[in-house]
């Protein structure tokens, strides 16, 4: 069978939850066949991820405790947006000086991430960062994170074998790899 | 700076609603520092995701509406588990069946996917399935999505160019190509 209109409308918004990362909404959609339905979802202010990688095809990561999936994950710097508005390329700037202390010469864009399309609107723009100046780390005094020099292609490793499991930071990773290795 | 303990303990929960698909709780946690802050997050029973690859290297793919993003995105089959208990390899093969009426003669395990270990404890296995058989779909009469099969190159190439912008489709074709190409 094939559809030809997928789509569907909306109809009405209940809001659930106005939160300090997230708002929570249940809408009331017609779907394709006329019927109404529900979708829960979360409106999320957008986020961006940056591979700062080195002349020798080294990445800045990130070690981080993620409270929701109760581990301490390899990451790439990432962060949110200030406000729907702002401008992904200044907000990957600002996060990544944050995060590491670093600011770089050539951004590269690397695409959109939609982490989870079926219940967040959140879209993560990916950079690929070069010509790299290190300084000095400005963390919030409630952020706790590590950082570490790695190889690219020792990641590209770990991600294959399964080791890296944050889903931008695989994506990141690998669309990386295939423009510089 | 380098953090010694980079975990938060669970201090309290909140529960601020309780969905058809998900749950979003509010806990307080003591951060590392020994100050309180609060993590708000979604509760998901967890999914599943596969790439259905046929011997000449084609893909099954998914053309489906997602509501929170506004967009007709294609995406691999994928679909949630029925309870955290339920098997995941069992999932797979159920929704592969559902949304496409293929099975499948071999299953390689791809790795977890965390769409956003930030704020969900959403965990994807995803899956490349090999040595298909074709049947009917089983689809839920509320449950619209069209079936494509396209070259895994081709598919590679998208991903690269920033045309799929599905964060477990991403990775899923990546990794498969890594495995097959």
């Amino acid at each position: 069978m094939v559809f030809e209109d997928l789509r569907e409308e909306h109809f009405s918004t209940e809001e659930i939850y106005k939160g300090k990362i997230m708002n929570v909404i249940k809408d009331t959609v017609i779907l394709p066949n006329g019927k109404k339905s529900t979708r829960e979802m979360i409106r999320h202010v957008g986020a961006v991820g940056i591979v700062p990688v080195t002349e020798d095809n080294k990445v800045v990561m990130e070690r981080q405790f993620r409270y929701p999936v109760d581990q301490v994950i390899t990451e790439i710097p990432a962060g949110k947006l200030d406000s729907k508005e702002e401008d992904r390329l200044a907000a990957a700037k600002r996060e990544l000086l944050e995060e590491t202390g670093i600011t770089a010469d050539e951004w590269i864009d690397l695409g959109v991430y939609y982490p989870a399309a079926a219940y967040t609107d959140e879209k993560i723009t990916l950079y690929l960062a070069k010509g790299l100046h290190f300084g000095e780390q400005k963390l919030d005094p409630d952020e706790f994170l590590n950082t570490e020099l790695i190889p690219l292609n020792d990641l590209v490793e770990k991600v294959l074998a399964g080791e890296i499991t944050d889903g931008k930071t695989q994506v990141a990773l690998l669309k990386a790899a295939a423009k510089l290795l």
